[in-house]
């Protein structure tokens, strides 16, 4: 059979991923990913082909990993998180209608948005959304659009990709969003940086103080909702038991 | 050390589960839960006390937790899915103020929405937001408020507890209140029922369709953003690299 598994291998190495997806990696003759994904699972794949490609090649990531399925090579496709969020089973299940013999399989794992958030405490208590701050496939206006929505809504939100190499003031522009739109300066959030990787750091600070702060690329930022409470040095968003 | 574990299994059995949660079980000494969840991981822990309380006694089963990890024994209650979404992270945390030589570790899982669009293909592939159409802890009008934020923002939605033993009719009106606020009907539309467990099942259809759907507890249902496809039995929300 000619199998393609993309695979969310958790936001660092080994101990972030799932069984499946460590059977898949077993299962796969050949192992396409950027290569940074590629170093931390390469050390759990001995023997298996890696085929990488640089990062901003996605497309011809899930080209490749079709190609190769369709020579009848069982091949994985990894990522780092969950294959689905912001991941590339989206752009490989596109490419994949050109290759009708090729069967997917979406093999999901913990996305950052959830590691994250249990490094902080529980922010994501209740209903919560995602918004990545990325403006390379998405215009400024419609990423404003979402954030003034979550507040509205009272969403707890996830930022994604906060600050890129081109932009650092990123996350400064989307806070301003969020307190035009009425979120409290006052309103509990948080960041991680390397997420379940070596040199792990996080903070907690206010929403008026997240405007100030300076974050990378391998950074997750949370935006408590107006439930949301920093209590002991977390992050925690109530189900609502208590009330 | 008094600690305990908040642990996401993932959504079903052992193959859904991180390897950082299986050495946590293998950790602890104790492992609380929900009788379903204690009867999955029941042969992962072979030879661990196991304690139970009643679906509904979250709050009794992080006490028992917290109890018995402060009399000093290493502790894990487990939750399906990610400890922190929906989970028993919150509640917990929020006790444990009260056990100050408790120390809390949330080791974070695959939940539903996550394992749920893996089925369904790449409905999470850009920017989405959980609902959990529950009204035990939510007033309905806080629900809705969300659900038609979700639309003002174009956000996929993953909509958690779509029905429980009292209610049938809730997703009815939850589809009402997105159709009324602009989602359209023929929005690609999907759910997920006994994901990862025996007897899982699965359907595509549009949101007017969704409307009319019986669903039970057991389900996660999806509703699609204004570029969400139906593509080959998928539903696939683009990254945006093709535009």
């Amino acid at each position: 059979m000619n199998k393609v598994y993309v695979i969310g291998i958790g936001p660092g190495g080994a101990c972030g991923m799932t069984a499946a997806a460590r059977a898949a990696l077993e299962e796969a003759e050949v192992i396409c990913g950027y290569t940074v994904y590629l170093d931390l699972i390469a050390p759990l794949a001995p023997g298996k082909e890696l085929r990488s490609t640089p990062m901003t090649r996605e497309l011809d990531r899930c080209a490749m990993a079709l190609e190769l399925a369709g020579e009848g090579r069982t091949t994985a496709l990894v990522c780092s998180g969950d294959a689905g969020v912001y991941g590339m089973a989206s752009p490989l299940l596109e490419l994949a209608a050109a290759y009708p013999a090729v069967e997917v399989e979406v093999i999901p794992g913990v996305t950052a948005a959830l590691a994250g958030a249990a490094v902080l405490g529980a922010p994501l208590g209740h209903d919560f959304c995602t918004v990545s701050l990325s403006d390379l496939l998405t215009p400024w206006q419609v990423i404003e659009k979402r954030l003034r929505a979550a507040v509205a809504g009272d969403f707890v939100l996830c930022l994604y990709n906060p600050a890129s190499h081109r932009r650092r003031d990123t996350l400064r522009r989307a806070c301003g969003v969020l307190l035009e739109a009425g979120r409290a300066p006052g309103t509990p959030c948080g960041w991680v940086r390397n997420i379940g990787r070596g040199g792990q750091t996080s903070r907690l600070l206010t929403l008026a103080a997240l405007q100030e702060e300076e974050v990378d690329m391998f950074t997750t930022v949370f935006v408590g909702a107006s439930s949301t409470r920093a209590e002991g040095g977390r992050l925690i968003t109530p189900r609502g038991y208590r009330t």
